[in-house]
């Protein structure tokens, strides 16, 4: 937990924001696997944990702007609670380290919800992203399920705290990474041919949790790195294969690393591995050394497809112009993905509350396949943390698909691509602050070019 | 996946057990962390595997008896689907290998079922723990949040058939039990002066992981025993320490392993840490020696409860006839927990049914402190799997509390309980299968003794 001026301060920040009416913040509840009290690992909302701290399952909380008041909302512990999950500082206890004096019972929040919409103040509430948050809804403030309309000033207020890391979340940042890396240094060195893909992401899992980290999301393992969230991890890996890992832990306190690195199954990559691979570092540096203040990173994602157009286009399966080929969205039959995201306390930071606000500042999005993937474009600014991960991807049901349709012939040489169908996919991912002058890596250095991950083989 | 042939019998022996009307499942649904595309591993709903063998969110189902159908609802994938996810078979491909030939959108469900309604078909549904769950309940069925009211003849007809396990789920639990051994003996062999918690759950769970399996439930690895259900693993292991393991597997297909082990900090235990230990197996295996066909698992408890309170007589913190201690409630300030519970697709078998239909039968359980907790009362029959699991545990608060109320001083020596409230607790647990004649331990064998644990020291 930082201090507690920490959150004292973000919440006096989020008030200026948001201006005036009553925030609502729910935090999450735990969730059954398959009954009730069989519930999966506890994640805390992150809104709710940036501005309160609290990493425990059933609270809710509430700034009221106009009354100046600032309060949780949860229930005190019992014996049975106590000699089931052990004993606990009290709620109050809890909530004065946070800086929050008053606390009340669950059952109080309806009342001063329903005392607040008698008094005509304006309640402020986030997306919904669980059942749980509907139910919630519906139950306080009389909100059909799917009906809702979160406040876009709320949602605003807090991107435009949270998308600006501070020195203390940095630190926190930089130790997920640290501990990411190590997971991707421990992967490249495991995996081997014979082995399953999951006997790979359990050495890989082991290294976070050993150093007190969860995982900041579902591991890729996966000899067919084709498939972008691929989270089956039942084949075997043979020779020739890649292993395609995306990978991060998560801190304790919450913050997320995310990198992704691609292995080969023996000693060394194939010729035709390291062509496709050479040109997929060459977009990766390329976005790296394009990073800086005041660059949209739309404009660093186009660069980074030119890079992979000119590539593809030197091995013989594009044609015509790469710029013009990007432009049209012909890329996206090798990269049909965006090239990185905001990370911080979600390893996609703040995706609950809308990549348009979060990652395009209100300005729309693009309706493109491929470029509607991206999930950030705006001028980049210090303070940023963001990923870097441009791939090369040969999905077979989306080179029949565009090839029945006639798609990009301009750009595309499907017959030269037919044999590449079985290539699977790769990619690379390092994570990224924005300095005042440029960028920083956070996290140790994981192989990025196939020398250097043969180097660990 | 098991045969066709098994989920049709499994079908059909349900549709004579519960003979009219429309039963309607509900597979689960991904449940996002903190958005929602950040998901938890998927775990399908276990009636329905269990029923329909499909691994896969987003789908309902149907047994209409009146009118002889079985019908799955879902979508089939998109092209963005396959993209980010992979290809599959179709809906109706997976269908077929479970013996479904009628598929139709999950959109025409609602219809479906208005139309049942309007014949004036009697709807069963079953018990809900998602949010989710209520959420479609309200939405098909317009019943309020709730106010469900599952059907009974369902829940019934479903725990007549899972409680009696088949030969090829006892294959399934016995691979799980293997794997669950494998973790118990790696953290035994693992655990040392100086590691954190986590780093001994990262040693165990990398065991189920590296076999294909999940974890079957959050693995406690703690130096707390006294905590029954402490998922903390932040301490440091200290010398003098005893670290309670609870852990187990999961198969893919669903079926769950669960036991625990407690193991000395250093080489060896301390001289009352062994005569505590030596109480508890005494119980453990006056509890195993018990079991057999037609004992009400209730007088195994008892039994348990009986040889721990004679131990505590012999230690001095106890006094009294044991039978009545336990007769009274008493032995629960040292084991109020229970002493096992039924296992099969769930870690606790259908705690989402209902414990009285599982493990009472529809008889009323106790509301005793304590004897509340036993999850399983009813008569043993062969094909029941159930786990041992007896405990002494020293719980300051509860100590403090009874001693405060005067509670049972016949039995409880309080001054000779004092300078136990350090001690933490201890458990060891062991899967069995009822048998024709007796029971049989499931997987392989793991220390039971505080001799065989320091043979692995």
């Amino acid at each position: 937990m930082f201090s507690t001026d920490t959150y004292k301060n973000r919440r006096a920040a989020l008030k200026r924001n948001v201006g005036s009416g009553l925030m609502l913040f729910f935090g999450n509840e735990e969730c059954g696997m398959s009954y009730e009290d069989n519930t999966y690992h506890f994640k805390q909302d992150s809104s709710f944990l940036y501005f309160f701290g609290l990493d425990y399952a059933g609270l809710a909380a509430i700034i009221d702007v106009d009354e100046d008041r600032e309060i949780i909302f949860g229930n005190e512990l019992t014996i049975d609670d106590i000699v089931w999950m052990g004993t606990q500082p009290t709620l109050h206890e809890k909530a004065h380290r946070v800086g929050i004096s008053e606390v009340r019972p669950t059952s109080e929040l309806k009342t001063y919800l329903d005392a607040a919409a008698s008094k005509g103040q304006e309640i402020h509430y986030l997306p919904v992203y669980r059942a749980e948050h509907r139910l919630k809804l519906q139950n306080l403030l009389g909100i059909h399920p799917g009906a809702e309309q979160p406040s876009v000033p709320f949602i605003k207020g807090i991107v435009n705290l949270r998308n600006y890391k501070t020195a203390e979340e940095i630190a926190e940042l930089e130790k997920a990474c640290d501990v990411t890396a190590d997971m991707h240094i421990e992967a490249i060195r495991t995996a081997r041919v014979g082995m399953h893909e999951y006997e790979v992401a359990a050495a890989l899992e082991a290294v976070a949790q050993a150093n007190g980290c969860r995982i900041s999301f579902p591991t890729i393992t996966t000899v067919n790195g084709q498939t972008l969230h691929n989270h089956y991890h039942g084949n075997l890996i043979n020779e020739g294969d890649m292993v395609l890992i995306d990978a991060g832990a998560e801190t304790e306190m919450g913050y997320c690393g995310d990198m992704s690195s691609t292995v080969c199954a023996g000693k060394t990559f194939t010729t035709r591995q390291k062509e496709v691979y050479d040109i997929q570092v060459a977009s990766h540096l390329a976005a790296v050394n394009a990073l800086k203040p005041g660059i949209p990173f739309k404009d660093v994602y186009e660069l980074s497809c030119r890079v992979i157009c000119e590539g593809m286009k030197s091995l013989g399966l594009m044609k015509g112009d790469p710029a013009e080929a990007v432009a049209a969205g012909a890329h996206a039959m090798f990269f049909p993905c965006g090239l990185g995201h905001m990370m911080g306390m979600d390893v996609h930071d703040m995706e609950n509350l809308g990549e348009v606000w979060v990652g395009y500042d209100g300005q729309p999005k693009s309706t493109q396949f491929g470029r509607k993937s991206l999930r950030l474009a705006r001028p980049l600014e210090p303070g940023f943390v963001l990923t870097i991960e441009p791939g090369i991807y040969f999905i077979p049901e989306l080179i029949d698909l565009w090839k029945s349709e006639n798609r990009f012939t301009d750009f595309i040489c499907y017959d030269k691509l037919e044999p590449y169908r079985d290539f699977t996919g790769l990619r690379n991912e390092e994570d990224y602050l924005i300095t005042e002058t440029g960028a920083r890596r956070l996290g140790k250095k994981i192989p990025l070019t196939t020398e250097e991950v043969e180097a660990l083989r």
